[in-house]
This record gives structure tokens, sequence and C-alpha cells, in this order.
């Protein structure tokens, strides 16, 4: 399977590509970018490089095969093969990230949360593990994605535990740098900067 | 006081060159984008592009002026003119914003938060209002930012209630599209997406 990395605007509009296909009247085989784009209410440009980039070209005049459409955007967005992440830290912000059921349709899915209970402890329908299981539970289930809401304090400690137990890619929510050996990806998630840069924006339009 | 709107890559820069310059030893007159790269460990190139963006240029092989240098950022950061937000949604992610103190080193301070209870609640340092204060609330006190972290389903009322009461840029956590009147700024915060996209990044590197 040859695939391109996409931007992260375009991987946001693929979900919604593919709840449109799926409600699609039974038997419309065809499917333009023209209807798509006018559908969602997005240029029709951008809606052919969108699906372009995850399943080629659509014929001339006809467009894409609806089944076939389906199936490399599920298989794109990991429908098929389900990343499992950990999250470490079941705090207030940690538990949100449990709760919040998004997660699945870009194909990733938390198997367990992390903190430093003594015994699991329930939580809705997810299970909160003691963190000395972290390594265990990683390496049985070659689990590679980590999920950081601790404390800056405690940040880097688990950093090291996630990379020990074979995590190669870590979503950090604390405030704070992390070091990763080389190959290990980390994605900083600066809630403030989000919200920073919409009062910007705001005192720009005013000043 | 003129102002430009800066990429939120810089705007995420600022803060940490704002903690470099209060901590350089008393009597430090000048400083040069060289030393301010080093010591931060950023490109030279990026530092100077940043620090023009805010306060204008440094003098060729002195630098900048560190005390203006330091009043311009904390003016551009809104340290002098913090920005009041009120919060819609006490749940789980709701509060997880509310206990989060980094909004403050952007200029932001959510000034209060609101949800379906009838009475006012206490929670830590915060105060959860019942929703039907958020207008005269926000009039008294000239609010322009409002957070929504309600479910998909109230979100589009929630944000009809923030504009009636005067809000002109919302944070929207919850997973759909808002209706807004022109002039009204919305952020739409889809945290899936950068689990998604880290995820998409791996895939990529091992397939």
């Amino acid at each position: 399977m040859e695939k391109n990395s996409v931007s992260k605007a375009t991987l946001g509009r693929l979900p919604h590509y593919l709840r449109f296909l799926r409600e699609l009247p039974k038997g419309t085989d065809y499917v333009s970018s023209t209807t798509v784009a006018r559908e969602l209410g997005l240029g029709e440009v951008q809606v052919r490089k969108d699906l372009n980039a995850v399943c080629g070209k659509g014929k001339p005049k006809i467009g894409y095969k609806v089944f076939e459409l389906i199936e490399s955007l599920e298989t794109f967005l990991g429908y098929s093969s389900m990343n499992s992440a950990v999250l470490v830290g079941a705090g207030r912000l940690g538990k949100a990230l449990l709760e919040y059921d998004e997660f699945e349709h870009y194909g990733v899915k938390i198997a367990a949360a992390f903190d430093c209970n003594k015994q699991p402890v329930k939580f809705n329908n997810h299970e909160i593990l003691p963190i000395d299981e972290l390594e265990q539970f990683c390496k049985n289930r070659c689990v590679q994605i980590g999920i950081i809401t601790v404390g800056e304090g405690s940040a880097q400690e688990v950093c090291d535990r996630m990379v020990e137990s074979g995590i190669t890619a870590i979503w950090n929510f604390a405030p704070c740098k992390l070091s990763v050996p080389q190959g290990v990806l980390v994605r900083h998630e600066n809630l403030a900067l989000s919200l920073a840069h919409l009062n910007n924006t705001l005192k720009n339009q005013i000043g």
C-alpha cells in the first residue's frame, strides 16, 4: 500500500467525506468531486486534491467509484488497522481525553490509561492501571503511541518509561520539552496557544 | 500601538523569549538575537524575525534594548491588558481547561465558567455559574471570548447565547460546525486531529 502524508487540514476533512459517502442512496455507483464539494460546502479544487491524495484520480466527467473511495478512506484513516495508544496521567485532562470518542474516527484507540494507583481502577468503560504495568502492557500489545497528560514535573520520567516500553510516537500535553532518542516522534500540544492566537486575531481586528 | 498578526509558531516562542530576558543579570542593557538564539537553542534568523515582528529591528551589532524588548513582549502578549474569557460546559474537559494555568501567560484569563446548575458551585479557585447569568456577566465585564466545551447537541445553542451576550471570538471544542453572524470569529479545536496526524506520520515512517 502506497500512502502519502497529507496535511492536518486534509486529514480533518476525510471523516466528513467518509460519512457523506456512506449516507449516499444505495446503488450510487459514482460520485463527482463537484457533488461532494456542493453537499459539504467545500471548494471543488480542495475536494479533488484531498480525494486524489487518498485514492488517486477519479474518471473525467464521471467521478470516483463510491465503493472504492469508501474503502480507500477507511484504509487511509486506519479503520482496518486501528492503532493502539496508551495514556499516562488520569487527571481531569487525561479523563477528558479518555471520554473523547472522536479518536476512533481517525484510526486510534486509547487501549489503557495509567496512573500512580497501586491497583487497577475502573473509570466508565476504561480501566486505569498502575504505572508499573506500562511496560508489560505496551510490549504485549505492540503499542506505539503514548499520550502524556501528567504535570511538567513528571513528564520526562513518563516519556523515558514510554520509550523503554517500545513507544515511538508521543503526544505531549505537559508544558515542557522532552528529550527522546532519535527516531521517536514527539508532538507537543499547547492548548493555550490556540486561545492565544484567537485572542491575538481579535485584538488585531479591533486595534 | 501598531501591531502585526504573527503565526501560531511565533506566538508560542514569545513567552520563552520573555522568560529568558527577565532572567538576564541586572544591568544587561542590550541583548543580541545571536545570544537569544544560542541560549534558547533556536535558529538566529527565526529569533530575529520573531523579535522584529513584535518590537522592530534591533541596532546592528548591538542588538535590542532589553528593557524595551521586555515591554514590547508584555504588551504584545497582552500582560498589560489581560482579556477575559468565559467557558460554557463545566464537564471534565471544561474543568481541565479551568485548571490549565498556561492561558494567563498569553494574556487571557478565564473569568468564569457556566453550566446548567441552578446555583453557583465552587470548583477550586473558580466558580461555576448558572448559564442564565451568562449574558449579564459578559455584558457587565465586556467579555469578548467564549470557550465552548459542551457536547455537540447543545453547542449551537450555547454559541447563539454567547453571540447575544456580545462575544465576538469563540473557541469551540464541540465536534460540529457553528453558524455565527459575520464578524464573529470561530476557532474549532479538534483534539483528535493532532493524534490522527501523529498516527499518520508514524504509519508513513514505517510503511
